[in-house]
Order: C-alpha cells, then sequence, then structure tokens
C-alpha cells in the first residue's frame, strides 16, 4: 500500500537547527470528503520563514507543534476531487506542507497554468517570493528612477527579483551576497550593477564604493550586521524595507543595531511588512511578474534537492546561504 | 560701552559635554546693515539637537564650529532697525544664538504677539518643541481613538505636548520618564493616562503594566534601552516616530538595540523626521497648539535659569534629564 510520507517537527532548535529536529514519517494516503481534493505534491518550497515557524514563539502567524507535518507552499497535481472548482489533473499551489499527499478544500489555493512557466515558478518568482519582492519594493519603497537600491541575500528567491525590478524602474541595484560565485551570478546573469561580498570582511567600505551616491531603498533580508553597515550610508528621505532578517533566525543572542542614529538624521523610514498582509496585491504582481519572466526581463534561477528525505538537509543549507536563487525539493 | 556677552563652543566633548566645552565671551554690540535689524535676546531656548551641533560629524545640520557662538533659538526684542517688515519694540524669535544681541536679515526669523501666550512660549509649546510634537505625533504617526500612544521624556518640552495631543485625539496615554517627580507631574498634572519611571528598573514589565492592550504608537525622544523595551510591546500596524535619540548624543559607544525582529513580526513603520524640513506644516500646528493652550488643554511647564553665564549648566543638566518641562535661560 502506497504511503504518504511526511517530515515532522519533533524537537525545537536551540540555535542552529539540525537535522534531529525533523523526522521522515509515513502516514496513509488521506481521502478527501465531499468539497475536497486530494493533491500529489510535486515539487516542495524551502523558505527562511519556515525557521520562525519552528518556535514556539509569538509571531505573526501560528507556529508549528511538536510532532506536526512542517509548514510549507508546494506544487502538486490534482489526483482525486469531490470540489467543484478542481479536477483530476490541475496543477495547483497552497500550503500543503512538507509532505508527499495532502487533502484541501480550496481555500488558499491556487491554480497554476501549465503553459506559461515551468510549474516550480510558482512557488518562486511567480509566487510568494515573486510576489515579496514586488510587494516590498514597488509597493512599499516605492524607487524613483535615477535612486540606487541596495538588497541584501542578492542572490535568493526574493533578492534577485528586488534587483532586477530596481533595473526595470530606472535604479542603480546593488546586492549583498555571501561569495564572490554570489556576487558574480548577481552581476553577471541578473544584471545589477554591483554586488558586495559581506563574507569578503570590507562590508562597509565595499558598499561605500558599490553605492557612491549612498542608498535611498534598502531591502532587508538579512538583518544583523548587514543592517548597521547598511544604515550609516542611507540618504536623507531613504526608505528601508524590513522582509526577513534570516542573520538573526538562528542566533540564541540577538545581534544589537548600533546606528540607528541614521534613522534620524536621515528621516529615514523603516517599514516591516508580511506579503500575506495584502492579498488584494497579488494578482496585479503576478500579472506584471508573468509578463517580464515571459519577456525575458527577468531571470530566475533554482536550486533542487532530490526527495523529501532531503529537505531538512536543504532547508538547514538554504539558511546558511549555500544556494543560489530559489531553493526547493523535488518530489516526484 | 555696554558688550554683546556670548557663549562660544571652545573645544567638542568626548562623550558628556562638560562646561569647559564652552567659554563666556564678549563682544561688541553689531550695528544693523540696511535691510536688517538688531535684536536684544531676552530668552534662550536649551535643547537636546543641540548637543549634535557639538560634534564635527555629517548631520543634518551644520555643525557648530570652534569658536563659534553656539546655535540656539531665542525671543527677542527689536532694539534698533534698517529693516521694512521689523520695528523697534517687536518681539521676534529666530536662530539668534548663545548671546545677549544679534543682528538679522528676517530669514528665519517669526514675530511673537504680545497678547496671545507669555511671549517665552514660542520657544516651547508655540514653538519649536510644540510643533515637533504635533507634526511627529498627529502628521507622521496618525494615532485613531482608543489606541495607545507611548512616549519617552515624557516630562519635556516635546514629550508633555505629545501626550496630551494623544489624549485630545481620544487616546491612552502612556508617558516614560525619569524618577516619581517627573511620572507625577506627567499623570497628576498633564493628565496622561500613566507614566512609567525608567529609573525604577523595571522598564518593560511597568510598560507592558502601563498599555496592557500593547502600543500602537510610540514617539521616541531617548532610544537605547528604552526603544529596546517598547518595542517588543508594539502591536501589529503600529507606528514609531523616531523624533530624538538623547540617550546616545552623549554616549561614547552607541547602544546596540535587539529587539528589531518587532519591527518585523509586527510590520511597524519606523519613521525619523526633523520639523524644520516640513516648514509649510507650521503655521497649522502653530494655530492649533495656540488655541488648545489658551483653552487651557495643553498645559506647559518651564523651568528656567538665570543668566546666559549659566546656559552651560542648564544645557548640561537638561541633557541629564534635571528638569521639568521647557529648559530655558532667562538673559535679560
Amino acid at each position: 500500500m502506497p504511503a504518504n510520507r511526511q517530515i515532522l517537527l519533533v524537537s525545537r532548535p536551540e540555535g542552529w537547527v539540525t537535522e534531529a529536529n525533523f523526522k521522515l514519517s509515513a502516514a496513509a494516503i488521506p481521502k478527501p470528503g465531499d468539497g475536497q481534493f486530494l493533491v500529489r505534491n510535486h515539487w516542495l518550497s524551502l523558505d527562511p520563514y519556515m525557521r520562525g515557524r519552528m518556535d514556539a514563539k509569538k509571531s505573526y502567524a501560528r507556529y508549528v507543534e511538536l510532532g506536526e507535518v512542517m509548514t510549507g507552499g508546494t506544487v502538486g497535481e490534482v489526483v482525486e476531487s469531490r470540489h467543484p472548482r478542481f479536477a483530476r489533473g490541475d496543477l495547483v499551489t497552497g500550503a500543503f506542507g512538507w509532505q508527499e499527499y495532502a487533502v484541501s478544500d480550496g481555500a488558499g489555493v491556487r491554480k497554476v497554468e501549465r503553459s506559461k512557466a515551468p510549474p516550480s515558478y510558482a512557488l518562486g518568482v511567480l509566487g510568494m517570493p515573486g510576489v515579496t519582492a514586488w510587494m516590498g519594493l514597488l509597493d512599499i519603497a516605492q524607487p524613483q528612477p535615477g535612486e540606487t537600491v541596495a538588497v541584501s541575500a542578492a542572490s535568493g528567491a526574493v533578492g534577485s527579483v528586488v534587483g532586477q525590478l530596481a533595473k526595470l524602474k530606472g535604479c542603480r541595484a546593488v546586492g549583498i551576497a555571501g561569495g564572490k560565485a554570489k556576487c558574480d551570478y548577481v552581476v553577471g546573469e541578473l544584471g545589477f550593477d554591483a554586488c558586495v561580498d559581506y563574507k569578503a570582511g570590507r562590508l562597509r567600505d565595499d558598499l561605500q564604493t558599490a553605492a557612491p551616491k549612498g542608498i535611498d531603498v534598502h531591502f532587508e533580508n538579512v538583518g544583523g550586521e548587514v543592517l548597521d553597515a547598511v544604515l550609516p550610508l542611507m540618504n536623507p528621505a531613504s526608505r528601508i524595507t524590513i522582509c526577513g532578517l534570516v542573520s538573526q533566525y538562528n542566533a540564541t543572542e540577538p545581534y544589537g543595531v548600533r546606528n540607528l542614529r541614521s534613522v534620524l538624521v536621515n528621516r529615514i523610514r523603516m517599514q516591516g511588512f508580511i506579503v500575506s498582509d495584502r492579498m488584494e496585491l497579488w494578482p496585479r504582481a503576478l500579472e506584471e511578474l508573468g509578463r517580464w519572466v515571459g519577456e525575458g526581463r527577468i531571470k530566475y534561477r533554482e536550486t533542487v534537492a532530490q526527495g523529501l528525505e532531503n529537505a531538512p538537509r536543504a532547508f538547514i543549507g538554504m539558511l546558511r546561504g549555500e544556494n543560489l536563487g530559489k531553493q526547493l525539493v523535488k518530489l516526484v
């Protein structure tokens, strides 16, 4: 009898996540009831926000209980349906978790068109990470032509789109990434104007060289020392979008940011945001991103791990910055 | 021959300001040329921003050169005029510096009406500090009825107005101040709902008690540990106005703020501002503040030092939080 393999959260990390926090398990494949359908997951998305769900602390979303299947977005195929709007063979994306099968009533589920782009893109540039980049940059920070836009984790699923959107809007795009290979990719393939390797140990000086006219918009995915290096370079009336603080997610002691004086002196607007707060913006964001990807104006890469059993290792690797572009797990 | 006594900046502080950074000096009383007038200063305003002007570092305004008269706002009387719009006997307020006389061409000078309120109010509630409170709270943070507004340095020239404006807008006003006497004043006389004494050593717990429904707007005058204590109590979609960071102005090592995660989790909008950026808002702010002061709906206190020679000591005292309400120096 085929089983539904799942990854459960079995212990909470103290500091860095380890593979021992997870357990591969198997359950019976669930049966859809009336108004439900069964999805077979093809692709699992791995994203930094999942680290937050592993801690039992108050946040914007419910955390995962011990023994529960890990939270996560997937793309899959409807294999059995008793739902009026979803048919067998439909490709769908939703929060179906780190598992091979899931039953859904369709809430929060989006259909994926096979013709437009590879289905896995619905977990990246044409999904949550892409909309995150679009919303945080274009709706919140609103860069103007000629301005300088900096983005940390620039080679990642969100950061890579942020810089390319900045270029589309006529801005200078400056990436911050870990290592020469990522920086080469960010400049050579994605078309950023410059990329600073924070591992080279001269972050502030190199940023100053890369942004000679200062920074007008900073899109923050990392926090900590990166934010401290960026703050003194912010221009008057500049904006900082706080999208993520991945440097802090595994820290036992949070880093103390010393350069907030710049927020006052330069009248910076700093805004935290969560992409699910503004669902009304998703259709327009997806339409624009789809067009730009189709026209080749936004480039996109994926790093793919094979098999559900390798999801924990790939997740830890992503938090360490070992991936290039969007980190996925191929399940089928 | 009468002289123009002045306070010069003669050395830059390393850490805390000392009286030795200043020197009392005397110059000839200047003569106004064509299109100019001579002011005799009656009141000198002492404000936290002046600490920034003592350091030779890039900020939003030019710093004071060594040997120069200290920057400062005053209220004075025109004693000689060759200017078409200013007549002998006019009361005026402007950036006339820490000195007894000044010549001006009228740029940035506002006339003060004798009838409406004591002239010194033009340096406080009906001047820069009052407009700062009005702009940072009503224009930037925009508190809604029923929301909780917190403000640090709550007994000071700006903070005392912030909390009273919050009450006028139907909010719960929570002050943060140093010592029981100040807290008693803030609650008993100014009508805040609660005040937390940060010197009592239980800032976070006491704030939680004072703001049982969390904080929707925080007006920051202090920074450092105060900001770190406030951040975790901020509600979703809350706003932080960064008006000042007085705890940091004399620090040799800036404090590292550890709780910025709350900006992300709670989608906080943090905005630094400088009151002189939006001169177009001053007339409306002054009109409203004048009306509320006239109606007794905004209460106001001053701490007055006597004589220009005591300005440095009074300034240091203000930075240490020894004043209640607006710190002034009476010159005449």
